[in-house]
């Protein structure tokens, strides 16, 4: 579930433009700040094309989040040429990076608050279902390769998926939840757990 | 983070009746759905009492909050009778128990909708902080008490406690807001990386 914004600084079409300023909304102002007005503050066309589009905040925000999909899509299509090893070494280093940049802090905030409309609210519940799967999906597929290279043991690719996709979850939410988040000793546990559970002798 | 209500059904006081209240209201209504006349629902007494105790919602939930952190802690007091093995199966059958009451999953979306106001308020990101610390360092006893005895391996506490807690929060967060939580397979791969990191051969 990286945090990092996927839409181009000078978008082409009207589309990407009001998903990049969507983003940069959500970054400013978070989810419960958030209204089409102020998305309106960074899309560079009127914003009655915003209204048009979309009957209010949260129909706009499930297709963003539906685009935001669609591009981790394309982005992570498995690529051949990468070892297992080396796709799960930054799959971690995504999940547990030390530092974070302000945009991506700001847009993971934004991502815990909208999560959070999951609870109750169904269309958003749906949305989380299939990016979490699809994720899971992901990240199980490096396993499967690493298994079948001889890299990883015997292990069960979706299992260790769910695990470390969960745990990408739990660290996305304490880092904007606590003034003390723990993900240097969470990434080290990580890496030791890679050591003792999955990588072959 | 355990979901159960530690509010007796039949409080003595004003204030155990206000945090019952308080607890079912959230099991009813959600963080978004709660006011404080809803609280009164629940009230047996006067709802001018809620008003009189506190400013709004929030500042009666910051205190609800404080209040399960106290309950819990009296309740998590280490039990010198038990051993660690035994301890951390417990803790890991609470955070991964494959079925879960109405209550208990009413009261975890209230919990996930808490935790994501602290990404934008300060009250309650100092809660969490605290919230936190105090379960990491329940679980690092655990640790360290296993290491003690001989029946876990010379792991590092603290750093373990943080990923089992991060762990915990992923999964209370997965199982309400996706319609697909893959609880069962996270708890056998908990089990996996107790078995290769943990336990003393």
């Amino acid at each position: 579930m990286p945090a990092g914004n996927p839409f181009p600084e000078e978008p082409s079409d009207t589309q990407t433009a009001i998903m990049k300023a969507t983003f940069d909304a959500l970054v400013a102002y978070g989810y419960a700040g958030l209204t089409i007005d102020r998305i309106g503050e960074f899309f560079p066309k009127s914003k009655s094309l915003l209204y048009h589009h979309y009957e209010g905040k949260d129909d706009l925000l499930l297709d963003f989040l539906e685009r935001l999909i669609e591009s981790r899509e394309a982005e992570f299509s498995p690529r051949e040429d990468v070892d297992a090893r080396t796709r799960l070494e930054r799959l971690l280093e995504g999940i547990a990076a030390s530092e974070m940049s302000d945009a991506d802090r700001g847009f993971s905030r934004a991502l815990v608050e909208l999560r959070a409309q999951a609870a109750h609210d169904e269309d958003y519940r749906e949305h989380f279902t299939r990016s979490d799967q699809f994720f899971r999906e992901w990240i199980a597929d490096i396993v499967r390769d690493g298994i079948e290279d001889g890299v990883f043991r015997e292990v069960d690719p979706e299992q260790v998926a769910a695990t470390i996709h969960v745990l990408a979850g739990g660290i996305l939410t304490e880092r904007v939840t606590s003034d003390d988040p723990q993900v240097e000793a969470v990434r080290a546990e990580l890496d030791a757990y890679v050591q003792a559970r999955l990588l072959a002798e």
